[in-house]
Parts: structure tokens; C-alpha cells; sequence
């Protein structure tokens, strides 16, 4: 076994540009950030489909980039060596965690038991990696995507022997994952949805999924898997139309088949915007109904009406994330998973560290300006004062339920004029200029 | 009383320009189709908002628009005289229903009590013309949107002063609303959201709004208000975001809250596109899920991101909204209420009869379409076919639940290639062209 | 030589669904509309790229269609075999023109000399085909953004050799064309635009792509090829910005560089939307520009951010389309290029056939409305009326250019209150409904 | 003559929430940055409709602020008292410049006659008010879209009387603008567009647009007005389609009309957003094009699809704004126009101060990390360096014209494989962020 990326050292390496452009600034593993090592907080995970797989493919053009073990023609022997790689790549980042699905790691074979079989031998081999490294599997997944025969859907197909298919296909992913000690199993249904309500039972198609689901939990929990389940939203793409829309159709989903005990929502910024929403509001609205489980973190180009699965790099948006995920209590036993690609011009091998490194330094910027908000109380506290009428009197009458309608007429027509406050949302972004342009890199 | 209207006679005016326009030409509300009349089937009714207070008002315009009670001075007298008209204008057009807000009919006081004397009295003088025409009251609501107080929202301010002033509010319309025979009341949550997550908590508003909701239902039924409560998504506008942006978040919302047995849902097209989603889709969630209440039926424009309130006039989305209307088993008790306006161009009196025979004519060629459609079966035999795997065999069995991922997995393992069939959208879009462009006018 | 769609005879297959779905319903190639054959104003085309390359490959999936020349190992074989199936594919629909890349018939060779080798052999096996059947080529042009090299853009590219290569390929499609008889040739920049301004020099790749249009110019026109020159809009995808954004962009561009009389434009429907505007208003844009050259017949999915090239079935949008063909005289020597691919589950070699009549049959009513529109006058009359005031008077003396701010102000001053006159919005939109649902299918 | 802003002191308020809200943090009119002090790089100026007229009403809410002169009921006094409230705030916050449009300053009267007259005597006493403080004019402009006479636009309108009407209206603003020493005069044609093709007749008015403008040019350079003349372009709203689309709609109207040379741009953010472009797109094309006239400093949110005309706070948006002025030499005798308005709940009178102090913050900030990084140079080099192949050898020959498709082609049948370089986006995304989260306040 060589090595793949022998230019770069462990986050030392000078690159050709500017000095020392691979150097992390704002990310320190082990620095203490609000209490605990930065690494705790933000348990940053490798994507393996981006980071190992992709080539930079696009809808108008052909692979951009070539791989060190692309030159491998067996399909195997070059699964193994992408391992390597892929652990390399890992170890020189500092990167803990890894996610991947079942056919990131080991390419399809002619039957279901070969591709499985083959699916064992490349996981014995990462599980060598994982013992060497103490690399941990932040979650697993299967691709119940690409392949052709879930053309129509997976387990919202049309046709009974593809969802059959998907489930034989998940219950070897999640005996994967448990057996890598994966701590969280994602269900992300990219084909879950329709092109067309035209030829499309909808109603069919979501009590599938649900069954699926059901079923998956049961499997997961009778085989001793204990980590999350995890559902990520999406709107659309590949899809006209996903049913698994946004964290507001998941939680409505899950409530209607009496799901929402066992599963958590992983939120990926660039899904969020897609959807209409900011990524701060679907964490936030995660949050606050107890279904925040883990992030995909990445950003999307609002510009544009794709998932650009872009390398998160804005401070504001890794800001307002990592104060979701400190009033979370953390993301344990979630993390933060790189899912994001380099451009396709970013086509050479270093692009990967540099872009890894963008993104790793934003959520740490992040993190600390977080850190500082919270510490400082001076937005929290703003906004407690501003609701504070609820607090005595009328306001607490209300939240008690002690006032109806009828009590709150008398009150509203004894009382006079209402008197309001300026919301001060200009004042408030002013506030967070501050803490984002001052709470530097130390 | 006079005459508002002098040129118009009912439906048979002849107009300045091209052989008689404001003739109907689909719409005919005692014609049989699907087995009962068009009227029965479609409801009309005029929104008193759009019709009878806008003017042409937009963010950059003054109001554009003089209507002919505008000439009286005494808002009361303003009130009443408009009233007249808006029974004429029903009266011409053969609408049989009409929607409103409180503060459509009378203008606000000096006080509460004042205002609300002020609505006792406008809605005895329309009480009168219901009686003599036989006009009905679709549903009713309360305008918590556009007075300052209501800045931070109603239900969901951050001042409890403001929730029981709404909840006043709200006591008094569905007391009208009761009175006047209305068969639903309706809460659009206007400023029912955040303008920036800065200065809010969200978890708190939420819940607020759940309780008033359940204020609202306890009040309504103890005065036996027994029509339906609806709840109309709209997801921005004039906030940043709406906590009813769609139909997946009032489903997540209210059964979070154990409300969904009280609520149903008012789907507006226009809402529905700038939630990114289309009406059909909309109305087809809130169906399979038993949601499905009202329409507001109007249409937006796909390259304006604003809330248009156009007149519905494309066949095409009127028709998918008329085959869901069928498949509900009809629209009754709610119905199709013109939630639209003219355009500020068409500022004359004689557009707003335009318009409304526009629309009317919209929904009465979906009607026959749809009808049509469902007749010949054609589209639903084909998606019936194409799910026909879950009929017997591993497809019935997953149904029963008498199959999970072991036996699935032993299924998938057994079965070879699986086949599946193609999803003939070009064609379905083919059949879909046929049926409008061939269920005309008779 | 076999054939490849065994079961479909000339536009009267018998189809596995409803009464014979392959039969035309609107389009007969021969009918006199307007003055003229319907194939001789439609002049629809083949697009080779998305009928015979394309295989239902997306972002998240593999290709789900086998087409039945697939099976042949050999690059060049398969490539002279798909040209057989695409004169079949031609012969049976009717169709009487094709569009095309270089790379679309003959794959890439080791060398540039190899690859412009295996060109002319397979275009010497096509122009058989063409003698033997007198189908003609619409237009050509090369593939330069799928290679890896145009990464950064072709003729835009940082890298001069770059736009070496590109012009060396446009020299050779421009051959081909030529060779052909083609009677356009393609610019449809996908490369040349910017991922970030960050690392762009706007202003050089502007001007080099001014250059390379100037080069295709002039060695178009030494070497004899007499057909027009155009150009592509498209505002985005694969490019985070495309130069040649919309119609507007492509104006200013060509009169900057004084290219405007040696380019006419070709508007793509689904290009226009992802812009922001109506492929109406692009249409009529280049058309009251004198710029107006041809046209891809598809369309997109306004709820949906990327270009996902439907076949066009919409009859409102076809009829517009149409009205604005009729103004301009026609669109020879243009024509409709169905630049448009079967949806992903319709993987069927018959919905090729389905999806192109579901094309040609909107695009004939749309054929169909426009002549009854423009024949009765009653929407052109009513545009001509409304401008009448520039007929005589102040009106006149404004278009004539005797009357200054001075006199204008000296009449308006004199001048009492304006009078408009509404725009009559709703009653257009419900006349051309008329049209379209009243000019139907003989 | 009162105080209206008793408790704000020139930027020294303690307002109620943290340390000295109001004090700049980043701007400092006298500190030099790149070379001459801030005030001269950034001339910000005051927007009188946003600042002074305007109250927070939305198109479903009423007016939810009340300044301190609106308690004068007389129309020509409030005007009066408002030009004082105005200079004092502009006083107060070291704003040196204003814009404004003739409507905002003095209610229109009867006629035409009367309105001039009050015009002029607002005019007057503003007049007084610049004499005492130096405060300046930085354009003018006249209100084409609020009143209903111009419903179908103004120099497009349909009807010749209203166009009469509008030149009558930009004569008088154009000499306002040249007595009060203005350095431009902007257009925006807020209702110059169209709402449905099905009534208009583009090409007309277009036309007649450029004839308008054509006679400002005449009258301003008759009458002695040396300053910039400027189109500020916006995609829609008001109207569905404004013909000044954007920066690259301008280009093409004024190139076509042989106008280029008369008119700058005049360039907003919320409208570049609206249009689909980045700001930085907008102002960098208009500057690479030597149009870059003016800027409109505001914001929009990606999220909401109308013109929102945020306080600009994001310090990304602004740094890069910053650069293109820089490199266009500065923005003189253009300047940054705070075209924004406090959130509609920010209704209290230090809301204006706390924005605008938002705002010129994030600008100043802006413009400190442009300055260093064009200093430093580090991305300038980068993007220098990536064209460098055009410096020499056949690059060079492509910039000089010595070599066409025929020279080229023979270069490439050469020429190997070709090599290109990664664009290194990520990284300069990483770079970008250094130098903003590094460059703060001194």
C-alpha cells in the first residue's frame, strides 16, 4: 500500500499558492471552545461518495478528475486501494469520522449475494483501517438510487420486487454499519417522490415508505443496531417532487404513522435552501420539536436551482448552525458530514485538502462566534425581555391556559391602546456583525 | 339604492369590445355534469376583499381604481352603500356565496366596543340581502393582519396584549360568522411567522398558536358555530417565513397539537406555487390525507415571486384541481372562493365582471374535463395498473405486514433481474392534452 | 442493416395502451394551415444528442434506457448503427430535419486527426441517409463542454490552447455543416460563462469570445457555408453564469463587437424560463430585434431550478410560440428542433415515438390557434386600438420627433386630466382561451 | 423649528441595548483607507422616500411608524418640517449626500402648475438647509410609477397624453436637480414594462422609451446640467417585465439606440438579486463595460421574491462591492444610496439611525478589506496568473488577430494533450474569508 496524496503532510503542507495555504486557522482539534475540544463539538465526517467517488461528472460533461488508484482496472483490487486512500486522506486531516453508502465502498456485482459478498470483503478491510486510525462510521446508508431498477422509487416504487430489493439492500447496509460500530443509519430517499402526479398513488407510495420504515426499525433494533435512525430531507432532485420535502413534510410524515419516536432528521444545508428555507430555520425547527439529529454540512449557490453541493464557507450561515447545535447540547451522537464536492475546475487532488480545510475552518469560525454569542447573552437576552408580557398577568394566563376567549375579550376591551417595541432586526444583524467580524482566529 | 352596475344586466351584458364578453361561455350553474349541477359542484364565491375594498393599491401605486359608492364620504354610509353593491355584483353574476373579513365590511373604531358595534351594524344590513337573495356566506374571518398592532403577529406576538385583542377579534367574527349561517371560518395566519430568527422563539409562537387554535374550536363550539374550521397555508409574504407555510407544515402542526380532527384545510393556488409547490399537488396531499376543506381559486404567475392573486384562467390547472375536487366526493362545505383581484390595469368597473366570468369559466371547463377524465378512466386505470405487483403475491404480503426485510431479503435474493414498465408521462401529458382541448363548451 | 423499432409502423403503430396512442391527432404534415403545408411552418428536427445518445442518465443515476444498437461492443460500429436507427426513428415520425453535434454521431478518437477521421465516416453514412430519404440537416454544431479540457470554457478558457482546440473543433463541425447542407450552425456557449468571479477575468473571456465568433464568422464564410450563424442563450448549467445569458445579454453582446448582423438567435424554451422570462417574451424579443433564427421546442418545469428539457406539450405556450413565428414570416431557415429528451422513467424505445407526437401535436394546435388568432384579428385589433393615441395629435408629433420636453411640457400644462383606458388583462387571457380550446383537431 | 431626534446626539446615543448601539464601529468619515478618506470612497446619501416618507406599510399592512412631523395635519408645512427632520438626521449622522425623487418632497396639487410651484418652494427651503450644513444632492430623479395616470407606464405608456405628461414631470425634476447642484439624474422605469404581451405593443415602447430619454439628454444639456446621467435597471415589480431588465438589458437598449455614451448605470443590489445576478455581477459587468454610474446600497433576501430593500449588512456582499469600486477608480460623482427601509417592525425613530449606522458600517468594512486585499494582492496575482497563456505564443497571436481557425486548427493537430490548472475556488473562498474576518476595525 502507497500513498496516495504523498505531497501532503499532515496539515503542513506549503502548497503552491500563498503561504501555507493547507494550514488550518481557525480550526484546532483539541482547543477547548465552550467547554470541550473543538473536535467534540463538531465531530467532522469524510463523505466518502464526494471525496472518494466523485470525478467532478456534471449533466453537460465527462469526469474532470482522475484519482491515484484510478489507474486500477480491477474493480475490486481498485475498491480496496480507494480505502487506502480514503483513510490517508483522513488520517492527514484529522478527520474522525466517515460516512458512506453500500455502494461508495464495493462496486455492484452480477447477483445480490455477490455484490453483498463483495460489500464484506471491502468492509473487513476498512474495519482494519478503523482499528489502525481509531477512525470511527458516523452513519452508513445504502443507495437505493442510481441503479436503474429504482427508476420508479425504491420502497415507494410502483413495482412490489424493487421495494423487496430495497429492503434486502438496507438490511445488508445497516448490518454493515452496526458491524463498523456506525452510530447513526440515514435514510435519505432521493427517488422517494414523483415525476408526475399523473401516473403517481400518492397515497400508496408515503404508507410504503412508512411500512419500509417501520420495517427497517424493527430489523435495525432486533439486530442490536443502537444508534440513530436518521431521515434527510430534500425537496426535489433527482425527483419533481420528494416526499421527504423539508424537516416540516418529515415531521408531519412521522407523526401521521406513529414514527417520530424512533427516528431524527439529518439536515443538509444545501436541501434546506433548495426547499425555501434557510438551513439556520430547519435546524432551528428541528430543534425546537426534538428531532435534530445530525448535519450534512455543505452550501448551496442560491443563485442556482440545483443541489451544488458546494464546500460550506460562509461564516454567517456556519454561525447560525453551530448556535442550533450548542442549545442542542451538541450533535452527538450526530456530526458534521462534509457532504460536498469540489468544484469540477477544482479538479486535482490538493483541491480536496483545500477544500476540506475551507470548510473545516468556517464551522470552527463558527463555533467560536457561537461560543461568544452564548457566553454573552446579549441576543438571548433581548429576546427574552421581548417576550417577557408572557412572563405575569395576562400573558401568563394565556400560556397557563387559565384565560379563553371570553376572559381575553374583557381584558382586550378594558385595555386601551397596545403598546409594541421595535423588533430591531437591523440593530440584531448590526450585534452579529460584531461577534462574527471579532471572534477571530486565535 | 341605486343601481352600481347600470351596465351590466345579469350575464347577458354586451361590452365595448368583441361580440358579447361577458357571456358565459362554460359555465352554465344549472347544466349537469358528473350527475348534479355545475353550481353544486363549483360553490362560487366572492372574495369581499379583492371585489368590493381593493382599489389597485400596490407597493408602488396608488390606488388605481374609483368604485362607485367611493363618492360617499361617511365611512358608515361607505360601508353599507358597498354592501348593496357587492349583492348587486353577486346578484349579476349568479355567485351564490361570499367570503369576508370583519374589517372588509365595517371600518375599525375609536374602541373595540365601537368597532364591533360598527360590524353588528353592517352585518344586519347584509343579513337583509342574504335573506332577500338567497345568497350564502361561505366562511368568514378576522382580519389580524393589517393594523400596526399587529406587527410582530397576533397569535404569535411576543405581546401578550395583542394575542387577547386577537382573540377578541376572533370571538366576534366567528360570532358573526355563526349568525350569518357561515359554513366555515377561516384563519390565515398573516403575520403569523418571523421577519428575522434573530429576535425570536419560534417554539413559543408555535405553541401559542396551537393555543389559540384550541381557544378558538372550544369557543366556536360552545356558541355552536358547526361549520368547518379551516386553516389556509401560505409560506411568506408578508413575513419572511409563515409557520403555515403548506400543507405538510399545517399537517406536522397540527398534529403535533391533537388537532387535526378539528381543522381542515383552505388551499389557495397561488400560496401552493410560492411554497415552490403546484396546486394539484397541494389539494392531493390535504385529500389522501382527509385535509382537504376549501379553495381559493386563483392563480399566480411562475416568474413572480409575490402573491399575484391573478383570476385563475389556465384549463389546465383548474382541471387537476376539478378531478381532486371529484375525488373528494366535492368541495361542499366549502367551496371555490375568487381569492383574486384585477389586475391594476384593469381598473374599470366592468373588469371586475370580466374577470369573475374568466375564472367561473376556468373551473366550469375543468369541471367538464375533469368529469370527463374520471368517466372514461382512462389515466386512472393506467395507474392502477402500474401498481398492480402490490395486488398479490410479495406485493400483498408486504401490504398485509406479513412480510419484513428477512423474508424480503430472501425474495430479492431468489428473484433475477427485475423488469420494470415504463412511466408514460409524454404519454399521460399526450391524453390529459386530448381530454381539455376536447370537453368544450356545449 | 436491421431495424431497430420493429413495432412501429409510419405513425400508425398499435400501442400497448388506449386506442392507438402513436397515431397524430393535431399535426398532419400536408393540412394547409395559414397558407401553407403544417410541415413547411413547423419544420421540426430531430436532435440527435438527446433522442439517440441519451440514455435516462441524471445527477443521482445511471442510465435506465437500452437502445437497440447498444448491443454492438464497437465505438464506431455502434455509431454508424445509431445513424441507421435515427433515419429509421426519422422516417417513421415523419420528420424532416435533424440537429446535431460532432461528438453526438462519431465518439472521440486518440488524436484530433483520428477523431475528425471517424467524423467524415460516419457523416459519408449519413449523407446516404439523407440522399435516400431527403431528410435534411437543420443545423450543426460541436460539443465543447463535455470534454475535460473545456473545464474552464472553450473559447472563453484561461487556456490559450484551449481556444485553440475549440476553434480547430468549430472548424471541422463548420465543415461538416457545410458538407451537409446544413442551413444553421450552432453556438450554444454551455462552458463559457464563470463558476466565481473570484478567479475571472470577465473582460478578456468576453472579448475572446467575441474573437472566436469573429473567426467562425469568416472562415464560415470563405469556405461557402451560406446558413445562419446562431447563437444560444442560456443563463446558467452547467455554469454558475452563462455570457450568453438570454436574449437581452446576446444583443448587447453582438452590438458591442459589431457582430449583429452575422448572428441570429436561437431560443431554447426551457433557456428562457431558467433566465426568469417567458419563452414568449424571449421569442418576441428577438423578433422585434430582427434576430429571431430558430428555435429548440421543449420545455421546462417552472418548479424546478435546472434545465430539465420536457418535451413541450403545453398548448398555450406552443400558440404563443406560433404567433410569433407567423409575424415573423416563418422560421425557415430555421426551424423547431425538439431539443428534448424522454423523462427518465420513460426508458421505453416507444416513448420516443409518444414523447416526439406529444411534441408535434402541441406544437400543430399550437400552429392551428395562432392562424385563427391572427386571422379574426380580434387580440391584434384590440393591441392596435389601445396604442391609437400615437396615430394623430401629440401622439404623432412624439413618434415624428418635432415635439421636446419644452412642447410636451407646454402641453401638458394646457392639458386637464388624463383618461386611461383599462388593459383588459382577464378578458385577453379568456379570448385566448377560447381560441385554444375552440381550435381544435380537424 | 424643533428637534425631531432629541435623543439622538451625532452618533454619540446610548441607546437601551448594549454598549452605545449607535456609535460606528467601522466607519470613520476622515480615516484614510487606500489612499484618501473614507467619506470621499463611500459618499453615502440618504434616500428621502425610504428615510422620511416612508412608514412601514406592505401590501397586507397599514402604516406602522409615525415621525415626529406627521402630527402637522397642513400637507405643505409637514413637507417643510420634514426636509428639517431630514437634514437633521443627515446631520446627526454625517451623511453628506441625498437623493431624492420630486414626489417625496412636496405633495402634488391640483394641477400640474400648482404642483410645480410647490416643488419649488420645498426646493427653496432645502436649498437653505445644503447652504448651512453642505450637505449635497447626489441626484434627483422624478416619481413616474405611484400616481394612476401612469397605470400603463410612463414614457411607455399607450397613451400619448401620459407620456406628455411624464416628460413634463422629468423636466421640472431635471431643473430642480440642476438649481440644487445635483451631480446626476437617475431613471428608473418602475412602470416602463409590461404586465401581459397580450396588450402591448414592445417594440412601440421601446422605442418610445429611447425617444424619451433622447429628449432628457437634449433638454438636461440645453439647460446647462453637467452631471451624470443614469438608468437604474430592475427585472420586474411593479410590473412583470421592466424593459431596464438588467445591467446587460441596458446595455442593449442603449447600444441599440446609439445612446451608450449619454448614460451610466446606476446599480442596486436587491434589484441585481431580483434579476437573477449577483450584485457583484451587475456592478462588475457594468464596469468592465465603463458604465458604472452609481450604486444603490441595499440588500435583498434570496428567500422572498420581491424587493425587500434590506439595511446591506453582509460584509461579503459589501467587500466586494468595494472592490469594483475601487478598481473603477471610485464611484464619484456616483455615490452609495442607501435605497433601504427599516423592517416594517422596526418602527421606532432610532430604527433609521441603527440601520443606517448598519449599513455604513458593513460598507466601511467593505471597503477596508477590499483595499487590503487589492493591496496585497493575493487573488489579483492568482487571476492573473491563470490567464497568463495569453501573454505570449499562441495566446498572444489570438489577442492580436494574427491567427484564425485555420492557424488555429493547425495548432492543435500539434499540439498534445492539453493541461490546465486547477481554479482553485475553494481556496479563494478561503482567502476571501481571511481577509474579511481579518481586516476589521482599527
Amino acid at each position: 500500500m502507497g500513498e496516495y496524496f504523498p505531497g501532503v503532510g499532515k496539515i503542513r503542507y506549503e502548497g503552491p499558492l500563498s503561504p501555507n495555504p493547507l494550514a488550518f486557522r481557525e480550526y484546532h482539534a483539541d482547543e477547548i471552545v465552550a467547554g470541550k475540544p473543538m473536535k467534540e463539538h463538531l465531530r467532522f465526517a469524510m463523505s466518502w461518495w464526494h471525496t472518494i467517488c466523485s470525478r467532478g461528472k456534471d449533466m453537460f460533461g465527462d469526469e474532470a478528475a482522475v484519482r491515484p488508484w484510478d489507474q486500477e482496472a480491477d474493480p475490486m483490487k481498485r475498491a480496496l486501494m480507494a480505502a487506502d486512500g480514503a483513510f490517508e486522506f483522513m488520517e492527514k486531516l484529522g478527520l474522525e469520522f466517515f460516512c458512506f453508502h453500500d455502494r461508495d465502498i464495493a462496486p455492484e456485482g452480477e447477483t445480490l449475494a455477490e455484490t453483498n459478498a463483495r460489500l464484506d470483503e471491502v468492509a473487513a478491510h476498512i474495519r482494519e483501517h478503523m482499528k489502525r486510525t481509531g477512525i470511527r462510521l458516523l452513519w452508513g446508508t445504502a443507495n437505493l438510487f442510481s441503479h436503474p431498477r429504482y427508476v420508479h422509487g425504491a420502497a415507494t416504487s410502483c413495482n412490489a420486487d424493487v421495494f423487496a430489493f430495497a429492503a434486502a439492500q438496507v438490511k445488508k447496509a445497516m448490518e454493515l454499519t452496526r458491524n463498523l460500530g456506525g452510530e447513526g443509519y440515514v435514510f435519505w430517499g432521493g427517488r422517494e417522490g414523483y415525476e408526475t402526479l399523473l401516473n403517481t398513488n400518492m397515497e400508496l407510495e408515503m404508507d410504503n415508505l412508512a411500512r419500509f420504515l417501520k420495517m427497517a426499525v424493527d430489523y435495525g433494533r432486533k439486530i442490536g443496531f443502537s444508534g440513530q435512525f436518521l431521515i434527510e430531507p430534500k425537496p426535489k432532485e433527482p425527483t419533481k417532487h420528494q416526499y421527504d420535502y423539508d424537516v416540516a413534510s418529515v415531521l408531519a410524515f412521522l407523526r401521521k404513522y406513529g414514527l417520530e419516536k424512533d427516528f431524527k432528521i439529518n439536515i443538509e444545508a444545501n436541501h434546506a435552501t433548495l426547499a425555501g428555507h434557510t438551513f439556520h430555520h430547519e435546524l432551528h425547527l428541528a430543534r425546537v420539536n426534538g428531532m435534530l439529529g445530525s448535519i450534512d454540512a455543505n452550501q448551496g449557490d442560491l443563485f442556482l436551482g440545483w443541489d451544488t453541493d458546494n464546500f460550506p464557507t460562509d461564516p454567517f450561515t456556519t454561525t447560525l448552525a453551530m448556535v442550533e447545535v450548542l442549545k442542542n447540547g451538541g450533535i452527538a451522537p450526530g456530526g458534521l458530514n462534509f457532504d460536498a464536492h469540489v468544484r469540477r475546475p477544482s479538479f486535482q487532488d490538493d483541491d480536496l485538502f483545500l477544500a476540506y480545510i475551507a470548510g473545516m475552518d468556517a464551522f470552527a469560525k463558527g463555533l467560536r462566534v457561537a461560543a461568544d454569542l452564548l457566553e454573552s447573552g446579549e441576543i438571548e437576552e433581548f429576546v427574552e425581555k421581548r417576550y417577557g408580557s408572557f412572563a405575569s398577568g395576562i400573558g401568563k394566563r394565556i400560556l397557563d391556559g387559565t384565560a379563553g376567549f371570553e376572559e381575553l375579550e374583557a381584558y382586550a376591551l378594558a385595555k386601551g391602546r397596545i403598546e409594541n417595541s421595535s423588533g430591531r432586526q437591523e440593530l440584531l444583524e448590526s450585534i452579529l456583525n460584531r461577534y462574527v467580524l471579532n471572534s477571530g482566529a486565535r
